[in-house]
């Protein structure tokens, strides 16, 4: 699906341009073009290269299947960047990339993405009702569609930390098995995200420095400097995130040796003081003839007697080591 | 609450100005102003774009609700800083980071937080005082903020090795599983006032290695460095905590361990003990008809004598092997 | 094996030239020669030397023994590069890796590798059949060598990455001590393919950045970027497949304590239940004469009563504490 | 304690100036003037201020309570030096450090510290018995002290790892509990001095890299080059030691648990095979009338027989498993 | 032990030079002279000084008695380089570094070592024999020695690789405590040669940058940039040693916990399956006059069949639950 809107130098916008259209607009300096690809097929994203002579090697990058990490190529009139939204599914126990590609021009700006992206669709809402983004220049609006997608991140990074902080409950109540894998699952998800997040915190921090001066002008980079800003603290909560999740682990694996330990020591225990009781009844269930005691009148009384305070003597020992 | 305080050139300081009065004291460049915000809402702060015309951006960091990590901006005629301030609670359990806003510009500071702060109370003490403070520079003032910021740190780390180091007495004495808790808490902690201070310390360098002369003064810059070494200072307080916590974490897996080795060992010995006797005592409480053990008239003292002598023995035998 | 393909200036391919043949090549700047030398001897490389005069320590280099780390030597009219080729078995289980060198001139690319690559017999077969890749520049063909050799990286991680995944699900259904000999043998191998591309990432960079004017033109390196990419690609994927790993080992270990803990569990609940009846049974064992319960009508079944009393009191006692 | 002693330009020294002997000292360019402050107060170093004219800011690190890390403050005419010497107890279980302040100008040194040192007592010995450290400038008399204080780390480090090695010995031995609480008390001793180092090597690099030729002539270079190979070896040694104290750690877990392992094998072999002799001497100890092997002439010795068996066949069995 | 061999311009090599000798192949440029010291006192030592005229901090470094880390300081006529030869003992339990000085100015190598070096040995072999050595320059002749002693660290480092394997299989049969002890001393040699190899490294990277073009010309730098490249290839077999020396004690440990769980396993399927067989048999070991089953006719008999019941009901749920 393409879609394009075009604000004229006199302020009017129009919008699902033809590809004669494009280029006239393309060629006028005082508007602004923004053509987005949602899902486009190989034959509708032909004016990638027709309309706008992009590269070949930049237009391979959008259609091939992989995720790749984010960067930033210069062009020299145009550049060309790869960013990373994060698509979280609502269960948190997935954590989705995709990959949003924009092509950006002095007066231009091309955004290409396999998936529908919310932010993006909201972006066209305000352009369709004459919003403020297309009335200024094309790296600001590019502004816009990354600093959107950053902000994306802040909400994914902080259901993982419900979903690690529900999981340390859990530990705390009942250590069981099946929460291990979920905290390893949800490891691996937050390691995934802080490799997604450094090479975008280069990218931007490229732009912000001010290394692509023919096309972000120097009036904008402050914007780019605050998306910076917000990349730096999303990383950081990725950071505590990751320590949360260690701390879960280390909490997990020690909660399910307590419990063991207690097992082991309720066994030892209960074994340490039958085991001596039953071997005193089996000496007196031996058949001896000539076994003076079992003839006595209190012979058993005093057994019984003798077994209590064995017992007791042991709880009260066991006690004293602090065993239970 | 706002509150203001202007050290005129000729001397003498007033506060509680009007926006006027703000308007005309940015004005002199002999004077100091210092305008302190705490916990100031969006309406009272308009000041800050209406007298002091500072960027939104800057303006927008100051409200949004996160703690952003400490940077400073260069906006030309003045600087915009983010300092994370420490706000431990008494119980030294959770540490609080709260952020403090400043803009210096070269005849004023203004400074920005949502909660009161200790330190900027006192300086607003010393100020209504007439303290020393007023009488130097912006960049000195400014200085002086950032200086009792950074020496609150040392107290909180100090707190945190306390309570670290009463938990390792704990572990030594008893290792219970609640321990273990407290430990991971605080580690958590440490790991955070680690992550709070790195951004500090290179936001405080790059103004002691002179990035910003126009505002901040060459002669200014040794108070700076000053602030830069008490950084780190604390940032290898904080690591040596780190190394205490982690020492902590290794006793108390270890002495649960051990704890756990020596319930072991005496089930152990006491199984290995009375499982032979016990079996002894069986055999001659069989049935059998021709048992001829069981007529003779010592036979009973006999196998009780066995009995003691292979007790004995496995107590020698364990000794020997140093089971206990 | 040595063959070769030389295109002249008037887009004429030969190929199989004899010494004389290559040097008038070589003389002629227009035209791009392609040598490739497969398993070829010290006295078939002697080319190396006598026809191209390259340096012995660049031919040394081909022929020693070890698979050497990428890198780049800069000859002055040509370049030495080492680049190493995975080599995957098809049980995934051994990763090998291969070493392809190329010597980059102005005019002509010289191929060296002691063992069959596949995507080098897929570039001869091509320009058997007159493919495109002679007709443009030296720098390019060997950027299409490097492209290929890149890529064949992507599905050899992926071959890891399935043989991972698989072994987390048997993981996962029945920990084996054979499972985690096979992980510590992926590991070892994704640690090996890890520090394989590092170096050739730092090579393919030096390329990109445009450090050899004299043989990489300036409008070649948008081709080197790209394979740059890729490599980052791949090493993002192995960090993954790290990470995968280190997983799959806490699972692992993880899942055999966890059995281990089930089976001391089971048998600490039969002995503290059987233990006591035991003894209970060994009370009514003994043989002394005035013991009035074992005269009693209904002692014998109120003894069961007991018995099972006790055993359900610990069974629900177990149940409470969450033992089974 | 302030001692002082001063090198005249023609070669006699003298010794305990009063204040203005030292300013004329100060005045001569071609003496050397070393003043030594031990544990000097506030009012005893007014000289530092009034003499000498240093910045309150380095007198101030002089003086507060903690131990700052290691660093170099260049105030134009003279530097500020911060060093940290070891001050080990004999026992090796704790490592102090003290402080060593130094102000280096182009004809004095003045040193400060809180404690005695000994190296800085020896050096006095020696300008008392007009040795040949005055006769030189005042970076090499600077030189002199650095290099002394950290040729006193080699015995501190060398301490550790006698200390260690005997822990070693002791936990190959019998790996006692109290064991691991000194190896981990050694490892934070190991840990805290590696930090101590590392700033401490910075800081000598700074100066041997000639970053202040104003103080320290380019010929007194290779002599601080000298004290930086020093530091640097010192470092490779620390980074040993802790490999060390990492191995002895693993190997005293891996000793307990083993010991560990040898008493469950032991319980679990004489559990094994008593119980099922146990069992069989518990079934002819039942009491049913019809039980024909009780009859039996031999059926005693029989079972005593297949009881013998029994254990045997069990004790083949655990030896070919390889239990004991 | 001092040899010493010169190359007269003219191509004649004399050898065993007086000092006088000594100081007129010095003032010939044309000539090449190397002197080796082999364990040699501080007397015969006296002609570094003497005849040379080397600084006597880099004698100082010759005849200290620690094995200093590689490093390179330049005297502006001459280099002086300190290298590390390893020596390892042929039971590879030990691994051994000796110190090699090298003193390398424009026409002259001074090669210094404690103790004998076999391939210094060798070089003296053929250069009595008139090799080819040298007969290039003085650059080229320290290349020589610096090449065959990094050449020295391959079989040593492959040396280490095969004692690992062989513990490797060792581990896999037969996990024994003796064996954890070779481990971590291998590991910690494998750490040591790490840590030789890296300062190494920057030194030769040094020379081949071309950081001393007054004695090594620009065109040896290649034959460093060779040495070069053999330490890194050092340094990644260094890497993969180490990580199949983690490989291994991660296979240990596991592999020692394996077996315990079988013998843990073995005694809780031994124990769950006799204690209730023995319960049972107790229970008609009572002495109540009361038991009808006792005198049931086939009540032996049936209750020896239950308790085959109930073993075999056990052996099948333990089968079930893949306990054995």
């Amino acid at each position: 699906m393409i879609t394009s809107y075009y604000r004229r130098s006199d302020g009017e916008v129009a919008s699902a341009l033809s590809p004669d259209a494009l280029r006239s607009a393309l060629a006028s300096p005082d508007g602004l073009l923004w053509v987005d690809l949602e899902a486009a097929s190989r034959e509708e994203a032909s004016l990638l290269s027709e309309v706008f002579g992009f590269h070949h090697l930049a237009i391979d990058d959008c259609f091939n299947r992989h995720i790749d990490p984010a960067k930033i190529d210069d062009y020299g009139e145009y550049l060309f960047i790869i960013a990373q939204a994060v698509a979280y599914e609502s269960l948190a126990r997935r954590l989705e990339t995709t990959e949003l590609d924009l092509f950006l021009g002095p007066n231009y700006v091309v955004s290409f993405h396999t998936q529908p992206l919310p932010f993006v669709e909201e972006l066209r809402h305000r352009c369709e009702a004459n919003g403020p983004e297309l009335s200024r220049s094309a790296d600001f609006l590019a502004h816009a569609l990354l600093d959107a997608l950053v902000d994306d991140y802040q909400p994914a990074v902080e259901q993982l930390d419900e979903a690690l902080e529900r999981l340390e409950e859990l530990v705390l109540q009942k250590p069981e098995p099946a929460i291990l894998h979920e905290i390893l699952v949800l490891k691996r998800n937050v390691q995934r995200l802080r490799r997604t997040i450094i090479p975008q915190r280069d990218m931007i921090n490229r732009i912000a420095r001010g290394e692509f001066p023919q096309v972000v002008r120097p009036e904008s980079l402050l914007y780019y400097r605050d998306i910076y800003d917000h990349v730096i603290r999303v990383e950081q909560l990725v950071e505590s995130v990751r320590d949360l999740a260690d701390g879960i682990l280390s909490t997990y694996l020690s909660a399910v040796n307590n419990r063991m330990n207690e097992v082991m020591k309720t066994l030892s225990v209960v074994a340490s003081i039958l085991l001596p009781l039953t071997f005193i009844a089996s000496i007196y269930g031996m058949n001896f003839e000539n076994m003076p005691e079992l003839g006595w009148q209190w012979g058993y009384f005093g057994i019984l007697g003798a077994m209590a305070a064995v017992a007791l003597g042991l709880v009260i020992f066991f006690r004293f080591r602090q065993w239970f």
